[in-house]
């Protein structure tokens, strides 16, 4: 883990998403007790999905995505996040390519219950 | 805490910073299970201490802050993060006033073993 940081640590989120180009790909670029930070790169739709033992965090570091909830759609841009609940059904979108940081538990699939050709390999360091 | 959100569940960072001014007093502005997202305001030195039970993370959303560990000094910009050990000591700075997230687990207290004048009531959502 500690080849994935900057020398003293820090850890620059521009820098990790240079290191990348795939999208729905999530990238871990730090943890906090269980708890994974990834990067991800989106663009289209992803798969209607949920994640039934935990919440997930998304915040948007560049560009603009929507959460689609069975009753709404939730538009976020630069500095927003939203927190999805568990259980609940959801699925991303990004007209252009869209950057954002997912907080949740490690060992969390990016397809919870879907599966699919979008199942991401878990815990893949920047 | 859905008062504390827009109305579609989308939190704004730079609108929740705008609801408050005091320096070191932190907000939560989401929680995702037991973790909280906090907003805070900084500007001088904090307080040495740390935090027996739980790793710590600061992400920078505007200006500079300096986080000193007892062997160095970690500098961290905008759209940077670091993650503190638990059980490490540290203190945070910040030249001019610096904004950050901070998340954590709910119910850690900001000075955590140092106490002081500094300790913030907890559980405050902006």
């Amino acid at each position: 883990m500690s080849e994935a940081r900057n020398a003293d640590g820090a850890v620059n989120l521009a820098d990790k998403l240079a290191t990348f180009s795939e999208r729905w790909s999530p990238r871990v670029v730090a943890q906090m007790n269980d708890v994974q930070f990834k990067l991800v790169k989106m663009q289209g739709d992803f798969v209607w999905h949920s994640h039934e033992e935990t919440d997930e965090v998304f915040l948007v570091v560049k560009g603009e995505m929507e959460i689609g909830l069975r009753d709404r759609d939730v538009v976020l841009r630069e500095g927003e996040m939203f927190v999805i609940p568990r259980g609940v059904e959801h699925i991303t979108r990004a007209r252009e390519e869209c950057h954002a940081l997912i907080v949740e538990p490690a060992g969390v699939v990016n397809t919870g219950d879907a599966g699919g050709d979008l199942t991401a390999r878990n815990d893949v360091w920047a």
